[in-house]
This record gives C-alpha cells, structure tokens and sequence, in this order.
C-alpha cells in the first residue's frame, strides 16, 4: 500500500524506563556471574523480552518455593511481598534485587507511615505484583484504596508507579470522601516521573492522530494505561505485543498514525513495529525518539 | 395566623459552639476583672451578641493602634495575624486569647508545616479574619489555596475551622490537579467538629422541610454557609439575624418549617425567633434542640 502524506509519529518516551533498563541489565550481568539464575514471575511484563532472558539462561518460576537450594533469585523490577522475601532469605539462597528504585521508594514510604500510625490507602489494582509488594510493606496496615476502613483518622496514600495520575488524584478524592472524619491524609506521589511524561505524550498524541499503535505486553500495566488514555481521548487505539499483529485494515484512509510502547516494550520491537507500519501505509516518520538504525 | 399540622424543625446543633460560648464566656470575665476591656474587631461575628459585651464594657476597636497604654485586649474566637500578636505584646498591654482551640491548632499546624519545608495551602475566605490569622502563621510561607505556587513540591493544606467539607475536600482535588508534580501532599482536615455537624444537620433538614429559617449575622461566614447548603439541596432559605426581619408570606402554604443557626448565634436568638415562627404559624415545634424556657 503507498499512499501520499502519510505521517507516523513516534513517542519520545516509548519505551524502556530506567528501572526496566536497570533490571534487565541486573538480569543479564546475574546469567553471566551465576548458573541457576531465576525471577518468581516474569522480570518485566514483556514476553519477548523474558523470552530472550531465558535464553540466557534466567528461568521464570511461578513460585518461591520452586527456587532451588543454592540458586540465584533476581528479584523482578515490580518488587517482592515482604514475607516472600524473608522466605527467600530463610532459603539461603543468593538475592539480587532488581526492584525499580522508585517502586523501592514507594516501598520504603507505606513503610514509615505504617511506623507513624497512619493505615495506608495503595492506589492501584489490587492483581499486580507490584501493588501486592506494595501492600506487604503496610504489614497489615495497608489497604487497597477502596478498602480503607471507613473510620481512618491518620491516612496515607501512595500510588502504583504506573498509574494514571488523574485517576490517582480521583482515587485521594474518593478515600476523602469516604473518610471524612480523617483528621490527616497524607498523600504521596509515587507515580513515576518516566510513566507522567509518558503518559502525558501519549495524550497530546492522541489529540492529534487519527489512530495510535501502543506497543506492549498484554499483561503491562503501563501499556494498558496508554490504551485507556488514548481512548479517553476519543482516538482509536490498537494494543499490540508484536508487528505480525498489526492489521491494514487498521490505517485505511488515515494521514496521521501515532506509536507508542510501555515502560517494558523493547527498541527493538518498536523499531520493528514502526517498519512494519512505513511498509503498510508509505508514511514518513517524524519526529518523536530517534530509531537505532537511522 | 392558625393553620393546622404545621411543623416547626429546630436543629439541634443550631447556636453557641464550644469556641464561641468559651470566647464570650473570657470576655466577660475580663470585663468583671478589668477596666478598658477591647477586642480588634468584634469578639465573634453577631452583632446582638457584640452589642452585650459593649454593654458590659468589652469594646470593639478596628485597629490594634487604637489600644491605650495599659489596656486590656481579648483576642477574639477567630484569632489574630502573628504581626498583630508581636505589636501587641511591645504595646506591652494584657492580652488575654480567647482564640477558638481549634482555630489555635490549625494556627499550629500550619506553623509546623512551614518549619518542615512546606508550603502550606489555607483552603478559606482571604478575607475573613481567621484566614488571614492562618496565612500570617506561615510567614510567607502559606497561601490562599488558588494562589499556590504551580511548582510547589511538598504541600500542606488546612481549611477554615467553618469550611464546608465539600467544598474543602474539592478545593484539594484542585490543589492536587494544579501542583501534579508534587510530591507530597499533607492534608489537616481542621473543619472543626461542630461545623461539620451542624452543617450534616443542616442538609438532612434541608430534604426533609420546604422552608429553612437560618439565624445568625450577616458577616457570619458558617452562617452564611448554611444558607448555601440549603440552597444546594433546592430548599429556600432565608438568612435573618433578629425575629423581626421574618415575613409571614415565607411560610405561605409550607407544612414543614426548618429553623438552624449559626455558630456564634445566641439562644435568646434562637428562641425569639423559633417562638415568632410559632406565632406567625400556628406550627408546632418537633424534636431538635430543647428551648430554655421550655
């Protein structure tokens, strides 16, 4: 398909964040320095890019209680419910951990609070690994935001790193309401400087293309966010791991095409996507992240 | 005029709160202690009330220049700017505080937030003489809620002891969504207990009767507040300040008649007024508050 005046614009800020880059850099130099290097779940929520972690030797368990005696466990960029990581240290087996630094913070923040007897609200999904490590670190004292006991008097609230911040800010106003008799509500900013600049180009994206490709993995919370992002904003958005996904049906008669990808989604599957995407619709790239072979 | 089943709703939470009743009650022990009693501005904001405490020898300066060598200054319920304090005490009069305690604390509060590195939100009226006491205990450091700088990276925030929860809770949301970029956002819910009361009163009378009678001064901020509330439930209400400002063509046709009254409103207020309704009516009062004379 060739057509005139087709413009592809790709985000800056698709892509790698730090922390994916640093936990998957920790994977790679843990496969290197150990044998029986494993992650409890995926080290990111990036299928191809676990794929190629496990070719070199890092294998995924579903549980700690598979790690075998003597190996090296990588801690995932999403964190680690504090009992499992006691388990692990009781184990005696080799820890390194890959925690993002910001999920780190947020970690280390219910923490205190908990210490100066606040009950924390967590904003998030309740599912994800990272909320559920989140969680742990209230020792009992934290709460999913919608579960926060209606008498609370001192509140903290944090949020997922990944979430969206309008939603976050949203969710303070409900525990506000819901708790009106607090007499303080402390809330911190755990969302992510990387996921804010992120999630703010895909909308400014989304005001101006007629369609956005968010490249990701399903399972990406981030990803998924874009999605929802996009869409808010009335523009179709197509949620895609790999280029093979990719359908023409999609780009019929549009001039302007948007990508972006999550905070797991590799170089090289963006790189492949936006090929993919010149090859379907003759369009020019312009602007946004500059592609490693141009 | 005699009408029959007509109700008469008195709240119970109408009049004298605790910093009110505690204000007036030092006033006029000051005043049986000492001669040259003043307050800078009035005591509280009803002028009925003010008008016994002049009588009584308590007068009313507008400016702390005023104040004669060797007199006697109540500070009045809703407190007074730090500046105003500091030339006081070189005035080197008595000075006796019949700051509302819970205006006291929200002064605190907002002191200790500015040593702690915040800037501090006051979510209130700038010119109501409570906000600007609350603004001048962040020497510099404190801000009308709108006026807070876009930048500011860890937030403080309090209300008027007097603000409506909502619109408390509304204007955070706004503070939140016009600093995203903060990091910490440090809540005081310091709406004084009374206020939320009388106010959660003041609604649930709103749905219930189709008139509403609300008693205090004109320059009454949590009086004025009422009035709001019942208008934001669709009820009409009618702000008064003594029995003889009521007009028999309000309760034209009305077989549920409501009466509150503000904070600094007195019972022999109250009462008149209940007891003009009554007449005018030909109601019956139910429930709510037990007159004095009753």
């Amino acid at each position: 398909m060739e057509r005139d005046g087709v413009v592809i614009c790709v985000a800056s800020k698709a892509g790698f964040c730090f922390g994916v880059k640093r936990a998957v850099q920790i994977a790679f130099d843990a496969s290197e320095k150990w044998k029986e290097v494993y992650t409890i779940g995926p080290l990111i929520h990036n299928p191809q890019v676990v794929s190629l972690l496990e070719e070199n030797g890092i294998r995924v368990l579903s549980s700690l209680e598979e790690v075998p005696h003597g190996a090296t466990v990588v801690i995932r960029s999403h964190g680690i419910p504090l009992d499992d990581l006691r388990k692990l240290r009781d184990k005696g087996v080799r820890i390194i951990d890959a925690t993002c630094p910001f999920v780190k913070k947020a970690q280390e923040i219910v923490s205190n609070l908990v210490k100066k007897g606040y009950l924390v609200a967590v904003v998030g999904e309740a599912e994800h690994p990272e909320v559920k490590a989140l969680l742990s670190y209230g020792e009992g004292k934290a709460f999913i935001y919608k579960d926060i006991p209606e008498g609370a008097k001192k509140i903290g609230v944090v949020s997922q790193t990944t979430q969206i911040l309008s939603d976050f800010f949203d969710a303070v106003s409900r525990i506000m309401k819901g708790c009106e008799d607090f007499t303080e509500l402390r809330v911190f900013n755990t969302v992510c400087q990387s996921t804010a600049e992120r999630q703010l180009e895909c909308k400014n994206m989304a005001a101006k293309v007629e369609v956005l490709i968010v490249v990701g993995g399903k399972n990406s919370a981030n990803t998924k966010r874009l999605v929802e992002i996009a869409s808010d904003c009335g523009v179709k958005a197509y949620h895609i791991e790999v280029p093979d996904e990719l359908d023409v049906s999609w780009f019929f008669d549009k001039k302007m095409i948007g990508i972006t990808a999550g905070a797991s989604t590799p170089d090289w599957i963006i790189d492949a996507v936006v090929d993919r995407v010149k090859k379907l619709t003759g369009g020019i790239v312009q602007d946004g992240r500059v592609q490693r072979d141009e």
